[in-house]
């Protein structure tokens, strides 16, 4: 699975987020098409409103998930009980494991005084998402419950808000087959109304 | 250029957002691979949050074209020198012609409740730009200004925000090799710390 040769729906319909990674270490050459990818998302104004600090350096990791996993213990606390639940059963700890095993993070952050930076950022991370999944790697779009720590681990300016962490790496067996289920079209999209139909 | 073998890159580095259209339909078999393919993005707790209603009908896109032409001109009323600058130098007028002349719009909401709403429903657009890419379509992830009114004439519920409208359809000529500079890996991508370059 080569990024120039996988179809784009084909890799949409087979990406899975990751939770789990291999120790195995991933190229320069593929972590550069995947940066270089997130370059060419749409944003508002052409702002191009993101930043991406690459991290590799394990200590810098492991100091970016003690971190993670102390903010999240706290948004964890006030979560609503459904998502505590939805959690639980997606086997989902408050341990990030996946922050110090994949070879690569991807810091993704967003100029705030950028129009629609937030909706730029996002659009980038998913152009980087499908990128890597061309690339044969498995990615995560990682949500810490809050992020200004990586504000000061990395040095990142005020005005950049980091918005998420996107570990890329080749995932482990057991969550390459992972399902996710989605909603039927027929659910989610309408014609002219909504409630009304696009499927006769 | 049909779905399954344009390259993911390829999709990527040849969008442009296109703001003119032909009046030249489009196959519903192409649009329901573009909503699918929205399906499929990861979202917050896999909520999928998003809502697509797809808009076709003529005098219903001359209506959303009104109204978001009246948003417009108040926010345009309200925004940054700098922007207004840009606007002009690109030749983006108040009058939003892409929105009766594409024959489909799809108007992008999402579940204001769920979590990681907003940034769920932006990687789903992100995903649908890239496969009507991918079927030889142009799109623009077109925000108005304020997008209550689409509440108004879509009959979409409260709790769902729309975020966007993207005209789908054949870019006209000269929007076909527009160029939209963007700037250079080493100015957005750094190494284990903002400012350090991940070129040597």
């Amino acid at each position: 699975m080569i990024g120039e040769r996988i179809g784009i729906l084909e890799a949409m319909r087979s990406r899975r987020s990751v939770r789990e990674y291999q120790r195995k270490g991933v190229s320069l050459r593929k972590m550069f098409r995947i940066l270089d990818a997130g370059r060419y998302a749409p944003s508002g104004a052409n702002q191009q409103p993101w930043l991406y600090i690459v991290v590799d350096g394990e200590k810098l990791k492991l100091r970016i998930r003690r971190e993670a996993e102390k903010v999240d213990e706290k948004f964890h606390e006030s979560a609503p009980s459904w998502l505590k639940r939805w959690l639980r059963d997606q086997g989902i700890t408050l341990e990030k494991r996946f922050l110090t095993e994949a070879p690569y993070l991807i810091v993704v952050a967003g100029f705030t005084k950028a129009p629609y930076w937030l909706e730029s950022t996002w659009t980038s991370i998913a152009y980087m998402i499908l990128a890597a999944q061309g690339e044969g790697l498995a990615t995560l779009t990682y949500t810490p419950g809050s992020t200004s720590f990586l504000n000061d681990i990395l040095d990142i300016p005020r005005e950049y808000s980091p918005v998420a962490i996107i570990p890329v790496g080749y995932p482990s067996e057991s969550q390459r087959m992972r399902k996710r289920p989605r909603k039927r079209l027929k659910e989610i999209a309408f014609h002219n109304k909504y409630g009304r139909s696009i499927i006769k």
